[in-house]
C-alpha cells in the first residue's frame, strides 16, 4: 500500500519556554510523513527551495520517506515558519510566515504518487488542495486538514474540496467556525453532510474525536505526558499515525479499525511534542510507538460490570 | 453504604442561548445528590430560607434523598445565583451572587449524616470543608470540590482541606492554578503530594481525567450530545455519579472501580446538562443510566489489533 501527501516542506524557528530552535526542518507534509513511516510507503508532495539541503533529505530517508516527488526550485527559498509558545502551550503566536516557492506552486505528481492508495492534502490553499486530489483518482481513501485562514478567505473553494475526500481531520474550534454551529457533535454531523464519511475534531491536549456514519462517535484522550517541549506538528503527526496505520490495513476501513487509527494517531502525536521539530519521531522505534499504543490502551479500557 | 454531602441547596436564575428560568432549584449539593441518588442514600447538609418550600423538598425526596440535614433557617433567604451563557456554553458569566443564609452557616451534623461511609465536600469556604470532615470520621472515602476565589482568597485553608481527603475533584484550569504547574500531569502528581491518592480533572465537555498512584491515568470523553442547554451543575452532577458510585461499592475501592465510576460521572453529568438545573435528572430514570453508560462504554473501547 501507498501514502502520498501534499503540505509544506518547510524550516520552522519556534521559542517555547522549553527551549529554542532557529531553523529546523518541520511543515505538515514532514511530521506527517515521519509519523506515517512507521506504518506504510509515504511520499511527501511538495516545493522546496536551495536552502533544503542534504541534511533535511537525510531525516526523511533513514525513516524510508520516498522523497522523489519533493521538488527542489532553483533559486528560491523553502517555506519559514516561525511561532512562540506561551507557558501554556495552548496558546501560540505566529511570528512569521514566508511562503517562499510555496507562493508559486503547481502540484505536478509522479505516477508513483498518482498510484497512491490513500491521500492526505495537508494544510494548503483549498484549490491546490483540489487539483492533487484530481490526480490522485485511484485513492481508496482520502482526508483533509485546513485552518481559519482557508475558512475566512476561500471557503466555498474549501467546501468543495471537502465534499472530494474521505475524512476531514481538523480543530474542533475551526470544525465549528467552518459550521457555524457551537454544538460539536451537530457540526461534525453538518461537515458529513458535505460528503465526508468521517470527521476527526483535533482538541490539543485533550485529544480527538471521530465521527462517522450512523452517528457513531469515538474518542482518545491526549497522551498524558509530563514533558511537553513543542507542540508545533501535534496535529500532523496524529494524521500521520492515523492514515498511515489506515493505508497499512488490509481490508475494508471499519470502525475497529478507523479507531485503531485515531489509537496511532495519538501515540505519533503524543511522541512529536516532547522535543523540538522532528526531533524525538526522527529517532523513534517502532517498538516504541507499539509500547505506548498499548499503555494507552490500558488507560482507556474499563469494564462495565453492573453496579450491586 | 450511606453518603453525606456538604455544600449549597440553592435557587439559580439561568439564561442560556437555549432559554432561562427565573428561578429554579439549584445548587451543588442538590446536583450530586440527585445524581448520587441512583446508586446509594444520600444525605445533603446545608442551610435554607424560608423561600426553600415543599416543592423543592418534593423534588429531592421524590428521588428518596435525605433531607433531615437540610436545616431551614426561620427568616433567611436561601443561597442565590444568577448566571449567563454565551452561544458557546463554555463561557459562563455570573451575575450576581447572594450567600443568604450561608453566611453565617456553621455546619452541625445529625448523628446519620456523621456516621456516613462515604463523604463530599462540595465548593464551599474551605474552613467549613474541614468542620464537616471532622465530624465524619467514619468515612471510608472522601472527595473535595472547590473553585478559583478559594484559591486566590483562602488557599492555605483550602491546601489544609485537600491534605484530609483521598479525592481533589477539580477543574482542570483550577489544578493548574493550584498547583503553579501548566502542565497537568505534574500538577495533578503536585496535588497528590499534599495528600490525595486520587485526582479528578473536570474539563468540561472534554470530560475528565483521573491521575492515582503509581503514576496511573484513566480519561473519558464528554458523552457527546447535540442539545445542551444549561450546563449548570454538570461537576457536581459528575461529583455526584462518580461518588455514588463508589459509595454502593461493596469492597476496595480499585482502579477498575473508580474508572467505572468515572463513567457513571459522565453519564449523570451529561443527563443534567441536557435540560435547566434539575429537570432532566429529576424525572431521570435507574434504566436510562445504565443504558447511556453502556453506550459509554462502546464509545472509548477499541481492539488492539496488532498491525499487519
Amino acid at each position: 500500500m501507498s501514502l502520498t501527501v501534499v503540505g509544506s516542506i518547510a524550516f520552522d524557528a519556534v521559542k517555547s519556554p522549553f527551549g529554542e530552535r532557529e531553523k529546523m526542518l518541520g511543515g505538515a507534509a514532514v511530521h506527517f510523513s515521519l509519523a506515517a513511516s512507521f506504518f506504510t510507503d509515504v511520499r511527501p508532495v511538495g516545493p522546496v527551495g536551495d536552502d533544503f539541503g542534504a541534511d533535511e533529505f537525510a531525516i526523511l530517508e533513514r525513516r524510508g520517506v520516498q522523497t522523489g516527488d519533493i521538488e527542489r526550485v532553483s533559486g528560491g527559498q523553502s517555506f519559514f515558519w516561525r511561532g512562540r509558545y506561551e507557558y501554556d502551550l495552548n496558546v501560540a503566536h505566529t511570528e512569521d510566515t514566508q511562503l517562499g516557492v510555496f507562493g508559486d506552486f503547481e502540484p505536478k505528481l509522479s505516477d508513483e504518487a498518482k498510484a497512491a492508495d490513500t491521500l492526505f492534502l495537508a494544510n494548503i490553499q483549498p484549490d491546490l488542495q483540489r487539483q492533487v486530489s484530481a490526480q490522485c483518482d485511484a485513492a481508496g481513501f482520502s482526508a483533509l486538514d485546513s485552518m481559519n485562514l482557508w475558512i475566512d478567505t476561500a471557503k466555498d473553494s474549501l467546501l468543495a474540496a471537502i465534499a472530494e475526500v474521505d475524512c476531514l481531520v481538523l480543530n474542533d474550534a475551526e470544525i465549528r467556525q467552518l459550521t457555524g454551529e457551537s454544538n460539536l457533535a451537530r457540526a461534525a454531523r453538518a461537515v458529513m453532510g458535505h460528503g465526508p464519511r468521517a470527521v476527526v475534531a483535533k482538541q490539543g491536549e485533550y485529544g480527538a474525536a471521530l465521527f462517522t456514519e450512523d452517528e457513531k462517535f469515538f474518542a482518545l484522550p491526549g497522551f498524558p505526558l509530563e514533558d511537553v517541549r513543542d507542540p508545533t506538528g501535534a496535529g500532523d503527526s496524529f494524521a500521520g499515525g492515523f492514515l498511515g496505520y489506515l493505508d497499512s490495513h488490509d481490508g475494508e476501513l471499519d470502525e475497529a479499525c478507523l479507531r485503531r487509527a485515531m489509537g496511532y494517531g495519538t501515540v505519533l502525536a503524543s511522541f512529536n511534542v516532547e522535543e523540538f521539530g522532528t526531533e524525538r519521531v526522527a529517532r523513534l522505534t517502532r517498538e516504541e510507538v507499539d509500547e505506548r499504543f498499548e499503555a494507552l490502551h490500558e488507560m482507556t479500557q474499563f469494564e462495565p460490570l453492573p453496579v450491586r
